[in-house]
């Protein structure tokens, strides 16, 4: 019965390292991926990897657990706090009415990830019909760390302008409703696309916005966006805020 | 007997369960603070933490092992291989000679972790006397992937030319030696401040330095540095490559 009972432990223990073994063999290699990960969306968000179309299809699921499982989130985060700082230090406000902060739309003030969701986050080509049916819903949920920073902004007298590549003939309406029912209001103007814009590169349409709104008189205190194009070109404004976005990359 | 067999298992099934829970407890909190130190760290190589002095105190732990545990060198490596990428694409060089790079020296060519190591990777305030030690002591090893970028560019024709914020006079000679005894030979020129630069703000200096190289007719392909102020301002080059750092910021 002992050499029995020796014999059971023998076999459990055993069974037991391979569990614990296993699962370490198993963290290792994901621990290898998901570097190779950190190293690529570092990449990206520094504005090193250029234009790129889709996600490399290997990064799938890593983009769905940075997506959904909290650290976009942070990662948006750490950013609002990073604004908020900037924004306290900026006293007084000369009260001209002038002083403006630029913020962008799509994943910037709301998000998309639930579209970019059903296309495995990126890594499927754009789908360029199904993105237009999406904003006809009008369902884009705010990003909550944008709009408490949107609202603060409204709160301390800065003049809030939405400049976005959205086409206004066609998304105008739909859009204006989008931000309204997620809380978005009081902004000073919405900016979109015009037919004379279209075909303009997202550097030279915004770039251009901005120097004309600086010709009227606005001292553009930041400016934040999820795309490099949203922050490069003229008239960037004194800072800029980066949002993080894996998912695409608008050249 | 039996009984006191089975008092022995329930005691070693308790242990085992509070080592195996233990473990679990301090990896969720480990990885929770790991998320933050993620966020910040991404934060800082946007350039949307600035200017910053000193690296969080309790982020000296994650700094170590981000430095020397491999991440930052594969973040490195894979910003080496988009720059080859662009590289390769450049066809063909008009061999005229002056289609230039412009390349940092401090933590770009040659590194400066065995400094900050011994001064927990930049939590320690700046210490500028022991720096200058540091830098006379000539033996900053090559950052091996710029190393090797360094290489292909003098192979593929183009002008490198190291930028540095370095004082001339002080540390001229042992700069140029350093990067000697470290492979990087054949550069076009290695430009420093000189007593007439100190106290211009960084971007300011080196968007002076590039504007007069593109007077002198060279073109900027490429321009790589470990900060933001190499890469912006004035004649910053048709593409820049941030290189991550996240031990210090020069405003």
């Amino acid at each position: 019965m002992v050499l029995r009972a020796v014999q059971g432990l023998r076999v459990f223990f055993t069974l037991l390292c391979e569990v614990i073994f296993g699962q370490k063999a198993r963290r290792d290699k994901m621990s290898q991926n998901d570097s190779y990960f950190l190293s690529w969306r570092l990449a990206v968000e520094a504005n090193n990897v250029r234009p790129w179309r889709t996600v490399p299809l290997h990064y799938s699921h890593h983009l769905e657990v940075y997506m959904l499982g909290g650290q976009y989130q942070l990662d948006v985060q750490l950013i609002g706090e990073q604004i908020s700082v900037y924004v306290s230090e900026i006293t007084p406000l000369p009260g001209d009415g002038m002083d403006a902060w630029v913020l962008d739309v799509d994943d910037t003030c709301i998000s998309n990830v639930n579209f970019y969701k059903e296309r495995r986050f990126g890594c499927d080509p754009f789908d360029s019909t199904g993105f237009k049916a999406w904003i006809k819903e009008g369902a884009c949920p705010a990003i909550p760390a944008v709009l408490a920073l949107f609202k603060k902004l409204i709160d301390r007298g800065f003049k809030v302008v939405l400049l976005t590549g959205r086409d206004e003939e066609r998304f105008g309406k739909i859009t204006i409703d989008n931000l309204h029912n997620q809380g978005f209001i009081g902004y000073e103007r919405l900016i979109m696309r015009t037919s004379a814009q279209k075909g303009v590169s997202a550097v030279s349409y915004k770039s251009n916005i901005r120097k004309q709104l600086e010709g009227e008189g606005y001292r553009i205190w930041g400016n934040v966006g999820d795309q490099w194009s949203d922050l490069q070109g003229d008239s960037c404004g004194k800072r800029t805020f980066k949002l993080p976005n894996p998912m695409y990359c608008i050249a």
